[in-house]
């Protein structure tokens, strides 16, 4: 092998479903020298990222901490933690996401009702009451409230409670919603919610916040198995992020300090107002894209401002569109997953992506090589 | 909650057990702008990653790739892909990393076969071929290459041979190895072996690169069951980084970096210059500790020169010790755990911590600590 040359990255305006841009103060966060995981100055940096989730996350959890993956570990920790072999849940699907939790939480020998929709619709809440009627006491209902694949904004409530009515815990997938719409963790009777780092928290992907109430953090106390992830096993876990201060893993350094300089800038700015400028710059989004022509995916109702769907013209050429954003204008959008592959774009405005020079930039690239195309 | 300050960072050298410090151009390369996980350019980078950890690890594995977590991770990893309910493996127990190994292995439903050492000894070949007489076929055997709760040096060659004779995969934890002394996944017929970037790799913490051969790879499609891990299911995860790119979680991007260019380093230097390296600075630094009037842990012959363990002198008081090396040097050195716990210290000079300049520093001032104490 010949010996390599320096690293160098291209420019980019990330746009698509994540990772998203991340702030110039996030990243220069990232390049501080190392600290031990077990240092007190490390110790105080751990303490200020429970605070702050909690406040994001609107909880007063105390189990409340950023594990050590992407928010696809965040669902294995919520899975695997709450359910032991034998066990059943009810799980909504109405995307790639939904689908996920269905194999994880099979993989961690649950039997799962499905409850469907079609996709870029949302669940609805006479769906769960029938699967609960049906399918007797569950250990709990789990949904997508921003289903990434789809731009489907799930409501919660209605679902929470009838979950609570039956003796269920509510589980709730926020990757793609945390600091970009309201999540509200109490609010909402949400028992255990997950995220990532790299969408609306606008840090490098590499840590999954995860929040337990104390019914939840009860149940883990007395399952009677042990959680089949040592690596996610929140238990132990809580032993290193609480006062005991017991070794599990050495926790990613680095991520931690991103994720308390991301989560500082958005209590900076005020979580009501990073919600706000997410739902201001998702409607001019796709204000502007219907202007244009195009179809949104989802109907207006249950449409994400921060990751919309659109439908890809007739004619246009889905591959050739988004290689010609990237190499033209270094704007990077997704394709669909799944069903919707090859059928729709998703454009993210997520976190530090969620700006009107790039609402504004989007709109004229797109249109610009879609003439082209035409 | 009241607004945090920004961010700020005591100045310390790391001389624990990991995380080690961190070169200045890795340091820079984690605060580049973020890439999509399918971006061509960071495709490019995944590549760059497997091809320069196949030199590091000494092997022509076409599976090989950094899995997005800790070394812990890592483990999970070897474990959850290779043992099915029901497995036997045969584990080497000698302190804390071969017990973790064990607790890993019985959560993914395997019987285990504790092959024992006292702590500071290696696990001895006649010991696994012991085992292996009397507990009849097993699907692995698993060893700790570098044991970081006691500075010892396990000879692996042997014991790998025995494992095939038998038809057993070989696993190996290079967690603290990698990059430090030869591991040699080919020469050593390691049929699975996995690591963390925090040791002698010298990037941050937040990835642990794993390789398995082709019989590993055959194993892992011949599977009966699901891997229990949907998150760390390498089947899946080779796709994503093999040439379908079919999209599996969203990689922890500039962690990826961050080991491109740590790799990069050691390359530049040359595998062997880095071992060398290593050698010469462990053993001044042993000889050091002796001439002071301390007793190492290990006995010379299977002793690490990368992670160093010294007796705590009679009297001394551990934890004061340690409070005032990092107080008045910024110096991490670490403690014991378990049977070693207020009994040694560990002392690392691991990949960028491995310098001269750290060796001269961590001796003038233990010594200073410990005549103010005696």
């Amino acid at each position: 092998m010949s010996q390599m040359k320096e690293l160098s990255i291209p420019s980019r305006i990330l746009m698509g479903p994540g990772p998203s841009d991340v702030a110039p103060a996030v990243l220069q966060a990232m390049a501080y020298p190392l600290l031990g995981h077990l240092d007190p100055a490390f110790l105080t940096i751990m303490n200020d990222n429970m605070e702050q989730l909690r406040v994001v996350f609107g909880t007063k959890n105390r189990l409340t901490v950023p594990m050590s993956g992407t928010g696809s570990a965040g669902m294995e920790t919520a899975m695997a933690n709450v359910l032991e072999p034998g066990d059943s849940i009810i799980i909504g699907v109405c995307g790639v996401f939904g689908q996920r939790m269905v194999d994880v939480a099979q993989r961690c020998g649950a039997t799962v009702h499905v409850v469907e929709a079609p996709w870029g619709e949302e669940i609805r809440a006479d769906q769960i009451r029938e699967a609960l009627d049906k399918n007797g006491p569950v250990k709990a209902v789990a949904v997508v409230h921003a289903e990434t694949s789809t731009g489907v904004w799930q409501p919660l409530a209605e679902i929470g409670r009838l979950a609570h009515e039956h003796g269920a815990l509510f589980v709730v997938d926020a990757v793609t919603s945390l600091g970009g719409i309201p999540v509200d963790v109490d609010a909402n009777e949400i028992d255990v919610c997950y995220s990532g780092t790299q969408k609306c928290i606008s840090a490098p992907p590499g840590l999954a916040p995860v929040t337990f109430n104390e019914k939840a953090a009860d149940m883990l106390r007395n399952r009677k198995t042990k959680v089949q992830s040592w690596y996610l096993d929140l238990g132990m876990i809580q032993s290193y992020w609480g006062s005991e201060r017991l070794y599990h893993h050495t926790a990613p350094i680095s991520m931690n300090y991103a994720l308390r300089e991301a989560l500082r800038l958005i209590l900076e700015e005020g979580l009501e107002n990073c919600h706000k400028r997410h739902e201001t710059m998702g409607r001019a989004l796709q204000d502007g894209l219907e202007a244009m022509g195009l179809t949104l995916t989802v109907r207006e109702e249950v449409r994400l401002p921060q990751l919309t769907t659109v439908n890809i013209l007739a004619g246009a050429d889905d591959a050739a569109v988004r290689t010609q954003l990237l190499e033209d204008f270094g704007i990077e959008i997704g394709g669909g997953l799944g069903v919707f592959k090859g059928k729709i774009w998703r454009i993210g405005l997520l976190g530090h992506s969620c700006q009107a020079k790039n609402v504004v930039l989007l709109l004229s690239a797109l249109e610009n090589i879609l003439k082209k195309q035409g």
